[in-house]
């Protein structure tokens, strides 16, 4: 049986990196934006649309049977739709063929079948607006509080999107095993420990 | 400077096992009981009351402001802030003394200006009446559904207390450091990843 594990991230938080280094330390794949990609390839829209109706485009907090037409076309919402069709074959796919780390898009919810490995990883503010200076040179010019607004805008989004497709609450610990703040800790050293937890424990050393 | 690790834990998850375990691990005291041994010195109130008044009669969710007259007698509310703060000194006092785990009671909001490891400790329904089941015979005349009612209705209380005295909620992310989830996992091999994340992240190798 495949080794799988879902990694949900806040923006900032470095639990991209962190995902990094599991599979590298674990030996297996990594998936990220690679599953923008095979989406594109399986729904033909390009991977900028996708990514933006994924991040920063997320359907609306409604019920289906409201007038979702007042806040996004019907387009819109079909094409989210279809995206998350998409996203939820190929994710399954990924998992069933090869051990693997998945990194957001709901993949601990599309995956719960198979009982993955549901990591969360969360930072504070401050942590996130070092991390986010570090990492992207386009934030230079904004000032602490801009970039902590762009942030938390990214932030807000994902949880819609999560809450949308789930019905879960982002971020609430009932919907992970293992809840890491990576604020004050060095990233490397939350790999270690978590391939000491995992390869013990699914798959047996 | 101390190490000082608190975990806050549901009834029911393995928190009280994990605490010791990470404290055998790392040769440090461990606090649990024992702190209502000193506050029963201190106040002069039995250990059983206070244990009553910590984990079964916590004060009701109400604004100081309001009459809490209706809830509960002006001299249970006036002894449970004595009991809250002669927790808080003996908190204290344990966390300067020596390295410590200090389970439950609060310990990661008393102590939140020397900056502890703060580690929130949870399972699923099924686990926790497993685990209830495996170490205490006094369940035994329960049904699976009794049981489980008890287990929440003393979580309920710890999330009660929790709120009234940190104005937090217990169990949020944004309270802590490490969220564990034990439902399918070994205590053992929890302990043992986290110490590699603490050892070298707090003490130094």
């Amino acid at each position: 049986m495949n080794t799988v594990i879902t990694i949900g991230r806040e923006f900032g938080s470095g639990g991209r990196e962190l995902a990094k280094k599991i599979a590298a330390r674990l030996g297996i794949s990594y998936y990220d934006k690679e599953i923008v990609t095979e989406i594109s390839k399986v729904t033909e829209l390009s991977e900028e649309y996708i990514h933006s109706i994924i991040e920063n485009n997320p359907p609306m907090i409604l019920p289906f049977t409201e007038a979702r037409s007042f806040y996004m076309s019907d387009t819109l919402s079909l094409q989210s739709n279809t995206v998350y069709a998409a996203q939820s074959d190929v994710i399954k796919k990924l998992a069933e063929s090869s051990s693997c780390i998945i990194v957001g898009r709901c993949a601990d919810y599309i995956l719960r079948d198979i009982n993955p490995m549901r990591i969360f990883v969360y930072s504070d503010d401050k942590s996130k607006i070092k991390r986010c200076r570090e990492n992207a040179s386009e934030n230079e010019d904004l000032t602490d509080k801009q970039l902590l607004k762009k942030i938390n805008g990214i932030n807000k989004n994902r949880a819609r999107y999560y809450r949308f497709y789930t019905n879960q609450k982002w971020g609430d610990i009932r919907n992970y095993d293992l809840c890491i703040n990576t604020s004050d800790s060095e990233i490397d050293i939350i790999a270690d420990a978590v391939v000491k937890m995992f390869k013990k424990e699914k798959v047996g050393e």
